[in-house]
């Protein structure tokens, strides 16, 4: 075997505000290294359990089908699709981004169809237009959407669209892997039937679970298929078997769960439990607005008008005459910031800034608009200097 | 939001002695807290390059197709059917155990029909019946089966039938969870087409991804698929545009990767590499071979013939009387060891013993020999005192 001269792992530190994975507390990068359990010894169930009781609270939801799906948020987009819908069914998307186009996508693959209801990369989707949708379809199974477009940073409204669907006898799914965690989701209050996320935005914990929530219409759903789910990774009535409540009797083995994951993600939700909801929630608030403030001090312009954006991720307009790949490779060699790129359309004309999670701190806002002082105006962007600064702080004192 | 009262993360060790997760050394437990990377920083990408030229060594190929699927060894086996299998094709699958099975019930689910060559459990598979049904069926095409059982401890022959059926113009595919990295796999040497394994085992790192390889034959059935996957999130056409090698352009966003594990498992191979893969199985059989003169030496019996067993996995036959969950559950809470129970039609009548990895050491291979003598007594099953550790010691040192 040659040897590949592969040395010790020595991952530079990087401020990660792009649309994710975000940083995540060193308690939480702690919890990963703790001693390995068998999948099925009781102290892992009980360690199960309580990952799915704090991850009930955060979905603000009763739901029993609540569990986190062995692979990242992607894998929580197709559980929730490939489960729910069967070949010939209907189901009506809302596209306005990137991650709505890819549940086209999957859904395509599954034989079903979608309808979509399209708005402009960067502005909310239109109820009126899925009421249309609803009554010129007939049986429409599914409405779906995404909650925060990662690819956009715009917050859809749901509550409305919900009723909808359920006027119209469908179920409502959203994304909500840009929001969970860190926006305000209601899944019991507003009617939520399905909805995912990713662990690795405003969670606060590593890549690699997706925690999915189904209310008892999707169950339903669920249980009444006629067809088998094309995908057994991912069937979520033989996962449930593995993760649900099942007292007096031992759980069903399914996959060996990611140990390590689940360890991140339960301390992860206990600093969510520890910060509540609420202050959480206004902490993403304050600091995406400090952010705004200061890019706008620096002249840059916002691709979202404000009743929309979502605090998680914020898209600025590049400026005329400045390079996207450029810029972003100098933040992350000379200030180790990474941000993100533009998605489609968008692609060369947006940055994506998170603030999701640990990385949702006033000095990570003040890092990025420092670095972006010193840098914008050495590729021929002149800005102010030090207002930038200045115009945050104002915000987050206020 | 009312206090769940969740505390500090504190699972208790474990030494796993089971069928998997196996016990992973502290480095590659450490190299989980790394600090977090972009899927897209060029930091990642180098980490990714170096894990997947590792693997190579592992499975010892040069398959430029070669990567960690984001999911458990499960995820694997399902991303090696669903992606080479259509609707109406023919597979023709060993089947002389749990996993063999479960090859069967994900092929239903794409629309392909499986012809099973069934052997009893904790038998090995004939040859001569593989060449029967490729003789009677026509277009076969894939020839599967489980290298290592999991669930019988039997190490199949395969370069016969890969022979087989690479004569009759069908891949040959097959599951190395239990055997890589531990156990002999050598996928270019026997015609292996397309195989993949899990990170709990032998490799020794933590549950989470799925390596997997596929050789030119498979990447040629791959690419002239004629329908899409029905599963977006293990479609490996896609994959191999975020994992695999695309000099002087930028890695394609699939979905974002699980950081964290990618770092475990690159520290995993490091270790592997290390030690060297001859020295690696040699340590596994030794261990083994010393376990089961300890068990002969007790009075326990194996499943297995000599000729056939993995030196990963040991089934054992639970002697008249002793109920195993008693056992099992004597051996977890007083000496905090963890081995497996039977599945199916062993059930009850088969312990199943594991010596992956870092737990392949012989101070396990001690200390479950004591447990066992200090337990089984006091449940009415008479052993020899004393005499189980040194015939252990004696294999050791031979």
């Amino acid at each position: 075997m040659p040897d590949l001269n592969i040395g010790e792992l020595n991952p530079p530190e990087r401020l990660l505000m792009g649309p994710g994975p975000a940083n995540v507390a060193p308690r939480v990068l702690q919890a990963l290294s703790a001693p390995l359990l068998g999948h099925l010894d009781p102290a892992f169930i009980e360690i199960m359990d309580e990952t799915v009781a704090e991850l009930r609270q955060v979905f603000q939801t009763s739901n029993q089908f609540t569990i986190p799906i062995s692979g990242t948020g992607s894998a929580g987009m197709e559980a929730s699709l490939c489960n729910l819908l069967e070949p010939g069914d209907t189901i009506v998307i809302g596209v306005s981004g990137y991650f709505g186009g890819r549940m086209t996508e999957m859904v395509s693959r599954y034989g079903a169809r979608s309808v979509l209801v399209e708005a402009e990369w960067g502005h909310t989707l239109d109820p009126e237009q899925f009421k249309a949708a609803l009554e010129r379809e007939k049986d429409v199974k599914i409405v779906a959407l995404v909650h925060a477009e990662t690819s956009t940073g715009v917050l859809q409204p749901v509550e409305e669209i919900a009723k909808l669907a359920h006027d119209h006898g469908a179920l409502f799914l959203i994304d909500v892997v840009t929001s969970l965690g860190g926006i305000d989701v209601r899944v019991d209050e507003w009617g939520i039937d399905a909805c995912f996320s990713g662990t690795q935005k405003c969670l606060g914990a590593p890549p690699g679970l997706a925690p999915l929530t189904l209310g008892p219409r999707a169950v339903e759903v669920l249980r009444s298929r006629k067809t088998p789910v094309a995908n057994w990774y991912l069937d979520l009535t033989l996962l449930d078997k593995y993760w649900g409540e099942h007292k007096n009797q031992s759980r069903a083995y399914h996959h060996t769960a990611p140990i390590s994951m689940v360890y991140s993600l339960r301390e992860a939700l206990r600093t969510i439990a520890e910060e509540g909801l609420e202050e959480r929630f206004a902490r993403h608030h304050r600091n995406a607005s400090a952010l705004r403030a200061g890019f706008e001090t620096l002249g840059l312009q916002m691709l979202v008008p404000d009743a929309y954006r979502t605090d998680s991720l914020t898209t600025v307009l590049i400026p005329e005459g400045l390079d996207d790949l450029t810029i972003r490779r100098a933040l992350l060699s000379e200030f180790s910031i990474e941000i993100g790129g533009g998605l489609g359309p968008l692609a060369g004309k947006v940055w994506r800034v998170g603030l999701m999670g640990y990385t949702s701190q006033p000095r990570n806002v003040f890092a990025l608009l420092n670095a972006l002082e010193q840098l914008l105006p050495a590729h021929g962007f002149e800005v102010p200097r030090g207002t930038a600064a200045a115009a945050a702080h104002v915000v987050l004192t206020a």
